[in-house]
């Protein structure tokens, strides 16, 4: 590994967030700044107070931004200057841009698992993609799909009614896209996935310690069901094994995961991230 | 150079000023964590908001603690919750510890300028000190000598009145040590310094780019007369050249901010600092 000397006009980022200690990103981000001979460093922030944090890192001299993590993705929005409009629409900030005084927000969270798919070759122009899940991952996606993917047709379906009702009234008005909803249970699973083409799992559910969890039955998966799991945790969770079985192509959360910290990367740097080197320390970590 | 990898764990520090960028703080105590194995980075924050930066970086976790130089030494003070005694009596705040939330304002200007004379073998017990200067680096270390090192007595020798008289009472107050003042002249000098055995310097003058500047005429120069300069940029000043010329021994300012330097890492980690290392990082940046 290089050794990059840190000096006076060395910048430096971080990961805001609450708890961070097992945050992977200080890994995956120095070690695409090392590879790439950017003079940065990325650091880990346990924040209790963000409009501190944020007031704070604004008065220090070569802030160049920052990873936001649960539970400030949404409450950090009133404290940065702009807000990138799918951001905006997501209503959460995973990414801040420090430019010349000026913080911007963005979501790389939602690119991030377009580009996971677009990298494992899923096509979705024209395709019916079922979400599970509706909480803020569910929102980023739902967004980034309603945005830039002209589906066929976008099916939510999550056990908390107001979230995944509000979610769909959202998207109805942001695009013309065609959005239906419902209960997240075997019957609608029963009448969704035989038509659908792309499933994306953004349900903590199969998340370690409790790595037999998956809210889709095995019999439900086909070969014609492209299926992502947000869940990173173990890499191959339950619901990729019983996909995978059943002959489906399956995209971990460890790529979604790799592919929103790419597109930080390129926020802050203006530069290609070397995306081997970010992918291999992310891997080396779950073996 | 050993590499050392950030982590979730890592914990920072840097320098607040204004400005930073030629600072050399970042590579003496960024090869100093290295070295030692301490799983810190140290980073250079050009500040103007001073109230907002330190409010900022308590709500950052694995915050360690700062180094504060011009313009916020005083400033810096009711933002901390806690002062050391000297640094009390000096007024001015160098060093900042963070511990479990807790922010202590410490000087190690005044134990540098102590451990430098230390270091080079020169004995201050008993011993008549002339300090030439009034401003904040004269006033740490006249109160770390009035603190520590039982002189004979403390000569100060300066331009600004109304500053070195100050300086002179506020040591009456604090110690029962003989001080006296007077206006910086040849005058003054020709009377002070054939008696005495350490001359400290503490004005900018000699400072690169006005090297050729010295306080002292070189005749008033003695072989019984120990000599250290504040100034480390050229590391070899007129005045220590003369000094060295006159058989006096000579301490140069690199060695005084090597030791604040060190005094930092010790109040920052709890180990000893690797003052060879260093060493070797400023000595490298002045050849």
């Amino acid at each position: 590994m290089m050794t990059m000397d840190i000096n006076a006009q060395t910048q430096f980022c971080g990961v805001i967030g609450n708890p961070v200690e097992h945050s992977l990103s200080p890994a995956i981000h120095n070690a695409a700044f090392r590879s790439a001979g950017v003079n940065c460093v990325y650091l880990a922030w346990k924040v209790e107070a963000i409009a501190d944090a944020i007031r704070g890192l604004r008065a220090l001299g070569n802030f160049r931004g920052a990873s936001v993590t649960i539970p400030h993705k949404v409450a950090v929005i009133p404290f940065l200057d702009q807000i990138e409009p799918t951001a905006q629409k997501i209503g959460a900030v995973n990414t801040i841009v420090a430019d010349k005084g000026v913080l911007t927000g963005s979501n790389t969270d939602a690119t991030g698992a377009l580009r996971a798919l677009k990298d494992a070759a899923v096509d979705l122009r024209g395709r019916h993609v079922v979400i599970v899940g509706s909480g803020g991952a569910a929102r980023a996606i739902a967004f980034a799909l309603a945005a830039d993917a002209q589906l066929e047709r976008l099916t939510l379906l999550g056990i908390d009614d107001g979230e995944r009702i509000a979610l769909a009234k959202d998207l109805h008005a942001f695009c013309a896209q065609p959005v239906d909803e419902g209960p997240l249970d075997e019957t609608a699973l029963g009448k969704t996935l035989p038509r659908a083409h792309v499933l994306i799992h953004c349900t903590p559910i199969g998340m370690s310690p409790k790595v037999d969890g998956s809210c889709v039955p095995p019999p439900l998966l086909h070969a014609g069901l492209a299926v992502m799991d947000i869940v990173y945790n173990p890499r191959d969770t339950r619901l990729l094994k019983d996909a995978a079985r059943a002959g489906c192509k399956t995209i971990p959360g460890l790529e979604m995961f790799l592919h929103q910290a790419v597109a930080q990367f390129e926020l802050w740097t203006g530069r290609h991230a070397p995306i081997d080197v970010m992918r291999r320390v992310l891997e080396s970590r779950f073996q």
